[in-house]
């Protein structure tokens, strides 16, 4: 797996999640130097390249005179994520994102505003990848990801954990309104068709963030950190 | 000025503040039936060649098969957005948003949570453009778009009109504890830099979204989502 980017790389050396094997740098690259060394204290072996050469390694190409190779992302497992010590849980699961900019940017606002894991499914949907790890700015390296086979027993296990599981799905009660303080996890539809039937009447209720604009679509990583960000106020105000 | 895509297309159609002069259409493409109807019905031309044509005048390269040219976007002005009849103003202020990207998304967001308009400079950040109203889902059609040569002075102006101005920015009051209600402005600062000094020294108050994660750095538009569905619940809970 690739890594490209000054930021995602720093996240990956930092993080237990990744195991880099190789650093690509580019001949003469300022403001790399940080990076570099770290790399060197880990014992990892480092090439220089010319800027076209990088150019034609990049997958994203925006490769900022950096690529790493790793090992293929570490994804944890459902347990991982139950095992939280202390607090409620905070769960996203993600009914096939299929947009690999809409995943890293759902894990971006999820690991700042505090979940605990997320969920995605093994099939139809964007797994992490070095397009997601860049546009999640390295929050990959931070946030626990379970890949499952199917979303739906996820949502039946939670619900025998006592989680609450909220659908966010238009026509759903506000968010405003709704209770959601204690253990929860949120569903996220597919940006075209939403969360699919079988798995909306799956959950305890439907939430919805109330709109009053005439294109009333909001961006999946946008609805998803206003979601997020009202379970933290519930939570603050408690 | 371009326009590609079926949404953007059917939005700027059914607006007045864009005026389409041609229609490209991909030859046999389908779906495309009732953006067509539309432009027949305001008289239109509409041209059809094949899709490697339209490949190449697409400038955003996902053009869905429809291409349309549009008279130069139609800006507001500060008075058109302060001339609101009822209710408190809600008013973005962009201060050097340079990405189009998270220019067409905070538009996007701007109108499905109900600003009444959005100010951005004239210098040294996006403007509109086809990869905007792309992006922007067709939420450009809809709200009300003001450029200005100084955002300084249009902060001046509101605060002589008694419009709070809230700068956002990490270290402020929560957006949880802050009182937002009543006719407000918020600032955005540039993807990199945040909000320039001065700016923030003639805002009234500097406000924030708590954040827990190691990233900590959430996107220009889902901060934007975030601070403006707080905004939103206050007026709605009051």
């Amino acid at each position: 797996m690739q890594i490209e980017g000054r930021n995602p790389i720093k996240e990956a050396l930092a993080s237990d999640k990744t195991t880099i094997t190789k650093l690509c740098v580019q001949k003469g690259a300022h403001d790399l130097q940080a990076v570099i060394d770290l790399a060197r204290q880990k014992g990892i072996r480092i090439d220089f390249f010319e800027k076209q050469t990088l150019d034609k390694m990049s997958e994203t190409k925006h490769h900022q005179g950096i690529i790493a190779y790793a090992e293929n992302f570490k994804y944890a497992s459902l347990d991982d994520i139950l095992q939280k010590k202390s607090g409620p849980l905070f769960i996203l699961l993600l009914d096939n994102i299929e947009d690999p900019h809409n995943l890293g940017s759902i894990i971006r606002v999820g690991e700042c505003l505090g979940v605990d894991g997320i969920v995605i499914p093994n099939k139809r949907a964007a797994q992490v990848n070095s397009t997601v790890i860049k546009v999640s700015a390295g929050a990959t390296s931070y946030v626990k990801i379970a890949m499952v086979n199917n979303i739906n027993d996820v949502i039946r296990k939670l619900k025998d954990n006592f989680v609450t599981v909220c659908c966010a799905d238009m026509g759903g009660e506000s968010i405003y309104d709704a209770h959601l303080d204690g253990d929860i996890a949120v569903v996220i539809g597919n940006e075209g068709d939403g969360v699919k039937h079988l798995t909306k009447s799956l959950c305890d209720k439907t939430i919805a963030i109330p709109q009053f604009g005439k294109v009333n679509s909001l961006n999946a990583s946008v609805a998803c950190g206003i979601i997020c960000s009202e379970i933290v106020r519930q939570r603050i105000s408690k």
